[in-house]
């Protein structure tokens, strides 16, 4: 929640951060989809846009200017990596291209296809600023097993207790055990399944975004952790190096 | 540096502490004795105790309504401890006192007797205010081996990188072998020595403070980790049990 912390402090414990991690720290900066933060901290919700922007500017400053300024720790990395997460907001990802950011475009519902303008409207805002192509991640929820049905009984309990706490808060209907099924089809937006299923979907996605990163987060909920570690060693062992396989790395951050 | 510092963020951070500690988490406050926090949050030294006195007062609010201002995560105890760290101030004591909070009083180099007004002002103040008596607590450095000569031995090199690492930026004559060596005598301030002579030392300090509690830090500068785990187990299994023989607990926080 940049838009109510104070950026010197998120540079600070990032920079920790990289310092314990040996240089593998990164920054995703979004306006959140959360907001509780900004009565508690004074913060008035209608500069909800404002703040970001501000706060992402004094953040990317201190990234430039960390020594001048004072700013200690001092990171690994000589700039951390700052990425823009976008949900469903177009100008957040014009706001990237024309900073020349990467962007992580978060999917976790609905169907991917309909976010395909926006890592156009991110190169084209590059474009237009003069900027290099920026990198494209796509961060989507999912989980690997042996079957594409022993992942979905390994992970739907979890994820719907989740997304049911959180859908509580905000109206949301609760979440069926059909709705995750249908996610987790070709077309929808959840990397739930088999080694070849999800394989097929990060290419299928590739043919519509031409993105340079996939992350995929496999604990929604509580997932015994046996199958989180077995599911971690598929992704490793099998799905990625099917993907790197189908798609030559161009620059390396694949 | 809570002067510099958020408190909502600071009881927050203490409350996840709380949390994974299973309630063992505590707050020392102190004015702090470095200063660089200030220019760099956009502070004023000129406001020190001005701004310390104000976010104290905001910490200690968010203690007790913590619910009712939506501060997440909530501690696992009732009240979070709050100690009062003192150093070389006299009216930091009377705060302390005055607001009926126990008193962490630093002595970590001279004379530990000079420290006596502080242990009665702080506790004078508590009992104007119609508070009752509130906990002592005595934090020094120091050091336990099988020997004085072996405790002194591990402990210099790194004690002496580490004062004197901050001392050339605060205009201090170098550490010598012979500070280290009066320190560690009984009217000296640290608990440098065999178990027999840091127990002794933590008698004669309890003739002069009455204080509810000793708080020592083997690590001040590095030191080699088998040697400190045996300081911690020399420390509580002969000096602990033989500082309570002698000084039956009468609160249970001795």
């Amino acid at each position: 929640m940049l838009s109510s912390d104070d950026p010197i402090r998120v540079f600070q414990q990032f920079a920790t951060l990289d310092l314990l991690s040996a240089g593998r720290a990164e920054i995703m900066a979004g306006r959140g989809s959360f907001i509780e933060s900004f009565p508690l901290f004074g913060y008035d919700l209608a500069d909800y846009d404002r703040l970001f922007a501000e706060k992402l500017g004094e953040l990317l400053d201190i990234r430039e200017h960390a020594r001048e300024r004072g700013v200690y720790p001092s990171p690994v990395q000589e700039r951390l990596p700052v990425w823009i997460a976008v949900g469903g907001t177009p100008e957040s990802a014009a706001r990237a291209g024309y900073l020349g950011l990467p962007m992580a475009l978060a999917i976790i519902g609905g169907s991917p296809e309909r976010f395909r303008p926006f890592a156009e409207i991110h190169r084209r805002a590059a474009e237009e600023a003069g900027r290099p192509r920026p990198a494209l991640s796509i961060n989507s929820h999912g989980f690997v097993a042996a079957s594409g049905t022993a992942a979905a009984d390994i992970a739907f309990p979890g994820h719907e207790t989740m997304m049911n706490r959180i859908g509580r808060e905000r109206g949301w209907p609760p979440l069926r055990r059909a709705d995750f099924e249908a996610s987790r089809t070709l077309r929808g937006a959840s990397f739930v399944g088999d080694p070849a299923e999800v394989t097929e979907k990060i290419l299928w996605q590739y043919e519509l975004f031409r993105h340079d990163r996939f992350l995929v987060q496999f604990s929604v909920g509580a997932v015994p952790h046996r199958d989180l570690l077995r599911s971690i060693e598929l992704f490793g062992t099998e799905v990625a190096p099917a993907v790197r396989k189908a798609i030559p790395s161009q620059e390396g951050t694949a």
